[in-house]
């Protein structure tokens, strides 16, 4: 049993991280932590879990950490992660960092997008970026796995094909137009993510200045071996969880429908976690909610190609994907656990 | 035209508040303040106010109030109208107090239930209790308004009939089983009202010991002129909007269900916003959403009465009833500006 | 007082008509009709209409709306309003119709969009758009007004002003991204709109296939006096009532910012129903939401602007800009009776 | 492995028991069928199953259920399981009914309650009521196990150790006052459960006469040894899934919240799915959604006593609850797939 350490268990994010692990069958959660007042037993905290676990969350403790457990999965804020992980992976321990702190190689990124200066260049240079239909191969040999934001997975593995194909007009503008659950801001006491001011509402926010814009675009621009132009607008609407992304392309050369639909099937035909939809299908939040799926659908008209991607953003999002980066990393089969 | 404040803008009462005042055809909101960092147009706090109107939000100001209005308007947290309420009161102005200080007579049940000592006795005394169903006549007359709590007047409502009738087995308890909306917490940041604590979920809070308890308890006793035993459990539902109170009462003796609804039926057959349903007809809260109006539905069965009531709690259950209270004090008709 | 009649009182659409008819000041509703078994008080129908009128929905009767009737709005289904509206118009009457059997100027475009062969296609020559940002000056003068479908009324608004100033790339494709609340569907018993279906969802639907498309083509391109090239791709998302449209166009050249907010607030500051928000200030369906606004925001970025407009779908979207259409017709001013 | 079919697999009991089956470790799924015009993929009815199941819907067929499988669930409306049962059960096949058409033990009541006869009166005998809490030795020996209703688990559960107990005043009435969620209506097309109509909404329905009342008597009066009065008013709330009941009930003789909650506690400490939380603490949907668990809170008042359970109504309400029966019946740990 691979012995397993979560710190920031109380966050949506990490509620999700902590229910995965305690039905995951080849794990041992040993110790779980957050900012917290005073020691809590993780069922009072969440009492979907009585009778399901006795664990007890309590502050972090580097000593009992690395004591306890061989990976790490840190549930943190932006740039607590980039304090804890240099130590962490000094005693040669394993980490899952779901915040952003080692997403972006280039650390003068940080100041521009997540308002602090990084402080471990170096490791972002080492660190993989935690996405297997990119980088499985990467994410079995390293120490420390960068998982993806919510936003980018759902976004990258929509373009992914594309860019990896070369169809794409670079020349052309790509919009994204995303539409997330309000678990994706965290759970954190503001007046924006009220009931009554969430409820019978849409709205768009961070109008093409959102900071995971240029996880998107480093990324994709790493697989189309080119410059890219991204226009995204994220949208806030009245649902605990999911992400449907609608992309908007331009191809260089008109394509059939049917081939657009056969390069992404073929792209993805091995892949556990993501399934291209028949065509004239349309993914839907609903149908990969509380599940690590991406759904994708596609159509073409003239040289404008327009996919849309559906993911869990707990899950494939966020937890579901960290274990999965588990899974690779520690030899498991990649869907154990995860469904 | 009444030149009219409000005091306490910038909660879910004083939004609902503004909007009806600034609808009101006898009416001239002169003046809004909350406690609030700096002076901000209303429309910018409410954007659904743009274009109607430009009024600045400010940080009250007693001589301002004094000198723009002659009603006054508290949608104050409970503690703060008693502060306020002395000073303009010997100004003559008129004060419709939307907070609980003034709704209960006995000045010792404040520390109990709301957890503060009252310094204003005799202002208890005087104040009316602002249900125009039970105490009309008085309102017209006073200069100080105790306008109801919201799950109080779904409830009082739906008992008078009987309290007044001397039906109730007066040995037997009277169970209320409320349902409402997130809005009657008020617009505050706590995790309990994100939405996705809120959304897909329902839960009983405070039970049988909600301080509104104590409220319908006063009033229906002095209509029943007897003891009555209440049990009170809210239950926290996911809608803005809304309260729906289910009560189970016991009578003296056996009635026919069309004599329970005839009593109903003549009690509320001259009010302008109590509608008694048909036989086998039962209220739902969106038929009296955004209106002022309580929908009551009864039925018998042996002994047992059950008496199912419906309002609005930002409208009947707060800033509507408020706005009837301010129409029969000045003499306007009692339902303008109110649907 | 003006004699109204509403054809197809029963839908979402007729629901919202008669509410507002009812509280209009200037109106005297004479006539509801529906599909419908036998005769019923349309507040047994719509029980938040109880206390408030008497009217009973029937059978729709050609002469006693005619003798009843100097104004019919038409909220039957399309294809249906082509049937009544001839012979009212020869009794002289004045038609505003909801449904999109007059929208379109070229008749062949019917069977194509609206599965039916259109039988009147003099009266499509003749009829008027009703949006009044437009055509207010023809909407004056017409016995026939075809009231805009809810999504162009959304869209339409978003781009007019670029349409006419020329400033739009017009070789560049326009993607259109809408999320609209179930209302829009209309009141009908099928399993894609049960709440369990569609709460806690989102999903595109008639991706780049949706009828409305064609409209909003016919409007913009004799706007922009040229032809557009439209990408329009709905949503369903969880709220009642409510259209976000994000629209991402291409401009001839590189504008800033707040060049292009001058045009829009230019173009609509004399628009009693059109609010340009400020500089970084964006759109919610809240702030709409039961009421005849339009709110608008843009952003700028090198050549590409974003526009997001959101309107209320049975409001500005159908019977709240039916009344507007209205007021202009009859001369009542345009704002009478809604809000 | 144990071969199951599922008859009646396309509503929203069906779809949960599906899921539960598919990952169920002893369980092989080898039969869905439903009324359905032709055969259809079951991952292209429940889109969330692509990538988990290759399994076809078909209409039902007698010998191939007989021939693939030795446990068959009916899903199926009331009624029909009485059609399909005694066929099966002389093949020597076990039964697991999840309509209402064996939970009776009196024919008499079908008429009645289910507006049915019920032509297998001796099947009725010989039928087990499957709440595991109650009848836990009869199901292990039974071919027909009749899986309770939602309401009623959720209110057994909540009364079934006072009933033991004998500390109810069985002269009172028990009030019970539960609230829904929509999917425990089915997956019907009515204009009733569309998302408008019941979001932004609270109604009571079929109050004080519920055909459920019928089925909580019977399991409750044989507990206690004696007839009980009971006033059951369900709530429909706008959640897709959950129950929440309330349960208002007069002791014999007052008794202190604690052992009132000892009670409780000893009674449930060694079921696997049930949770008798803390003093003080009360049950929420959220906390039992998607899971087999029911949770319960209890408080004390004079002689008053108010107990508040909550279950998944899909799940220890309906397929949860079957599969505990099948594990029970067949043999496997008790919580095996559940969770």
């Amino acid at each position: 049993m691979l012995k397993v350490a979560v710190v920031g268990a109380t966050g949506y994010t990490g509620e999700e991280l902590v229910k995965l692990l305690i039905a995951h069958p080849e794990v041992k959660l040993t110790s779980l932590s957050a900012k917290i007042d005073k020691p809590v037993a993780i069922a009072e905290l969440f009492p979907s879990l009585k009778g399901k676990s006795d664990l007890i969350c309590e502050e972090y403790d580097f000593d009992k950490v690395v004591k306890n457990a061989e990976l790490i999965f840190l549930a943190v804020p932006h740039g607590v992660a980039m304090e804890l992980t240099p130590a962490l992976l000094k005693k040669g321990k394993v980490i899952i960092d779901l915040s952003a702190d080692f997403r972006l190689k280039e650390p003068s990124l940080y100041p521009e997008h997540y308002n602090f200066t990084h402080r471990e260049p170096e490791l972002l240079a080492e660190a993989v970026y935690g996405l297997p239909e990119f980088y499985r191969a990467e994410i079995k040999k390293t120490n420390l796995i960068a998982n993806p934001g919510c936003f980018p997975t759902s976004v990258i593995l929509g373009i992914l094909p594309l860019a990896r194909s070369h169809w794409l007009d670079e020349s052309a503008s790509i919009f994204i137009d995303a539409k997330t659950g309000v678990t994706g801001g965290g759970r954190k006491a503001v007046l924006n993510f009220l009931f009554p001011e969430v409820s019978e509402n849409v709205k768009a926010y961070k109008v093409a200045c959102h900071q995971h814009q240029i996880e998107m675009e480093q990324i994709l621009e790493e697989a189309a071996g080119s410059k890219l132009d991204l226009t995204f607008v994220p949208h806030l609407i009245p649902i605990q969880r999911g992400i449907l992304s609608t992309i908007y392309l331009k191809l260089k050369e008109k394509k059939e429908e049917n081939d657009l639909w056969q390069l992404f099937n073929k792209f993805y035909k091995d892949e556990p976690f993501v399934q291209v939809l028949e065509l004239n299908h349309f993914p839907e939040t609903k149908f990969v909610r509380m599940g690590n799926y991406c759904h994708i659908g596609v159509r073409a008209k003239e040289k404008i190609a327009i996919v849309i991607s559906a993911i869990d953003n707990l899950q494939k999002g966020a937890a579901g994907q960290a274990v999965q980066n588990m899974n690779i990393r520690f030899g498991f089969p990649e869907n154990m656990g995860l469904i």
